[in-house]
């Protein structure tokens, strides 16, 4: 009660920015908690645009979805962070059940860490002296429990020396890779080495499982050979005494295969005899996408999974993106063309750029009506988005613009907070995010 | 004097982030202007990396650079404050003599105000309401000079209908634009029903000049020509009786052909007779990467200055690249590839991918040493890097690489407070930024 206490302190000592963009005219600074009371409306244009704005119906929808998906397996999720680094979403995952939140850098487990999150994979190597204090100085908290890959003797031999002199114990776990992938484990060579490595840190370092990420990898048929070689790699760490701690860890999935990795893994953790397996084992997967989801690349691979994945498929429902982008219409300077107030500080273009959904002419329309199909957004510059149209469409200076986006991430770091409507585009929340 | 203590306590309320990236490890919150004591060096791993670096020495070598390019000429400089939207780093150009600071958006004018700018040129169309009303509050400081641009008869209705309730004057600047290119007035009629609209509110509106952005134009030829139809539609406003101000306003340049708007405009305000222009002129430039440079986009641009200019050629000196990143190699996981903690989360990745300038190994090396040319970014993720090495290169996992940029502004845009480095590395200050 004492901890609930002061975390939801934590989070009411966070103001409104009054320098902020994608608000409304602030003259005071209420709290962000508080961005619910302050009656904003997106269609009475209280609201400073561009704007972005996450809907409150579709976030608890895909949390329900995928609680639903990994509760049918019988996993763990541990939602990658990167993707909001917002800590009150995170709270919104751990209250639906996540097992704990993933995260790619130091300062990312701290931000996380400071809003009260006590359970991280780092899915990424800690390197680095100021990294590796950061997370020497979360860890004096007993409570925070922390795991980081590793996939060089080289990094092993570095975290132990650090650990050591600090007098803590870092828990690992062993980094799997592909030929031609990002980082992990290619060969048996490199993995004894590093397995050599740890030992040399019996009291500072403990190796506690198998992380792979699948994302890599493009085909199906890999990515299940490269699942199923994390498993026997798991149960050779066993075999051979290498697994530290009470339990073992195997974790994957990304955004875009975690059917996949849910489909190779689920029910390995009570198949196992205790000959195989002499400890309780976590499952964890880590899609973090899944959220708010997207039109893009992410819509793409939920398009797959919601065809072959059982599970998905008896769901009936899918993901719905939940994070859109409202701009105004600047300036219509010849027919055909149409510049929106809207660039690339305010929304991903790495994987599409946003998609034109919905048209609202204030003091006209009552709802936004979607928008012709031919409404498209041909480029962007920093503060400036081109939109194609036909010459005769209804369309003028002031308009509003409610744009689908692909790719969640890139989007996210452009906002430091976002607002979360309702379905009648009342703001009821905002979020801060801390990139 | 007063108001210079305003501004200072404004600057030294705000605190380091401790849950900022590319920072030290920090247990307490130090003012963001006290970040010079605090005694971090990037060769001793004071820093978390990835971080993002300004080099003092060449910071103020930029802003003498541009300093002597612009009084040569007799000009004076609005630069665009969007690249970095640093409150800070406007304050450094202004104390070297900029007339004003250029911005993009409603929120980047109210950040600027909020930290003492208090002359501005917001070079984009100001639409909706919200937007408005954030403009309306600052003009209750009759301190504050403001001029907004403008490209249609729509906008400016909406304008005047908003700031005629408000009881303000809002001045206007008619943006002229060109086939094919982004916002601006492409004819005669448009331009017409711009200064109708403009007539309809006399009280509240005030067409004080002219502004382009040569930039979307592509060669001299044509730059040349439209700067030239933008000094004849200044004249013609004049005569036919549309300017209203104490003194008129043209202005122009973004940061790759702000040589040929000096060449084209240079000595206008001196040259005309009273007869051809009533009022005293100020011819306003609005280059923004000049300061940190790049060695990429706007590198290639100076170069072309560097040749075609007389006062550049003069100068001898040319700008320097005053903004890098520095990040960790994370792996090396098979040969020819080293992994970097750094990605799109960290830079710009529109114009070029970073490039390695210099390599560190900590504890070995006493400075950083030029990188091999054959150490190239191939790709970029979220959170990594990836670099092309030779097999036989002398790196490890540990090691610092130093990176140039292209593109300033969507590397600013990752960060939410930079440091600033002298020429041994030693942290002297830190920036914040406002996105």
């Amino acid at each position: 009660m004492s901890k609930e206490n002061n975390l939801q302190k934590r989070f009411e000592s966070r103001l409104l920015s009054p320098v902020g963009k994608g608000l409304g005219d602030l003259t005071s600074q209420p709290l962000v908690t508080d961005a619910g009371l302050l009656g904003w409306n997106l269609l009475r244009e209280d609201i400073s645009l561009p704007v972005a704005v996450l809907s409150e119906s579709r976030l608890q929808h895909n949390l329900q979805w995928m609680k639903s998906f990994i509760s049918t397996y019988g996993l763990k999720l541990a939602p990658h962070g990167k993707t909001t680094m917002s800590p009150a979403l995170f709270h919104r995952q751990l209250e639906e059940g996540a097992w704990g939140i993933t995260l790619a850098t130091a300062p990312q487990v701290q931000a996380a860490y400071e809003f009260g999150v006590r359970r991280v994979i780092m899915a990424n190597q800690l390197v680095g002296k100021a990294n590796m204090a950061i997370v020497s100085r979360l860890l004096q908290n007993p409570d925070f429990e922390f795991y980081v890959i590793v996939d060089s003797a080289t990094n092993v031999t570095q975290l132990g020396e650090f650990f050591a002199a600090a007098g803590q114990r870092l828990n690992l776990l062993l980094e799997l890779g592909v030929a031609g992938g990002r980082t992990g484990v290619r060969d048996v060579a490199t993995r004894d080495a590093v397995l050599v490595a740890v030992a040399q840190y019996p009291k500072s370092l403990a190796l506690c499982g198998v992380e792979v990420y699948e994302g890599v990898l493009k085909e199906e048929a890999a990515i299940r050979d490269f699942l199923r070689l994390a498993v026997r790699e798991l149960l050779t760490l066993e075999a051979s005494g290498h697994l530290q701690g009470k339990r073992a860890i195997l974790t994957g999935a990304g955004s875009a295969w975690f059917d996949l990795v849910a489909e190779e893994w689920a029910g390995l953790d009570k198949a196992w005899s205790g000959d195989q397996m002499a400890r309780p084992l976590d499952i964890v997967l880590r899609p973090g996408c899944y959220l708010t989801h997207d039109v893009g690349i992410y819509k793409a691979a939920e398009t797959r999974i919601h065809t072959n994945n059982p599970v998905a498929r008896a769901m009936q429902t899918s993901l719905l993106p939940a994070l859109q982008l409202w701009a105004y219409v600047l300036s219509i300077p010849e027919p055909g063309l149409a510049i929106l107030g809207l660039g690339k500080r305010d929304a991903a273009f790495d994987a599409g750029l946003p998609i034109p959904a919905f048209h609202f002419r204030p003091g006209r329309d009552t709802a936004p009506a979607v928008a012709p199909a031919e409404w498209k957004l041909t480029a962007m510059m920093d503060q400036h988005a081109f939109m194609q149209i036909a010459t005769d469409d209804d369309l003028a200076v002031g308009d509003m613009l409610v744009l689908d986006i692909s790719h969640p991430c890139l989007t996210f770091d452009k906002w430091r907070q976002l607002l979360v409507v309702n379905d009648k585009f009342a703001v009821v929340d905002a979020v801060e995010t801390f990139f």
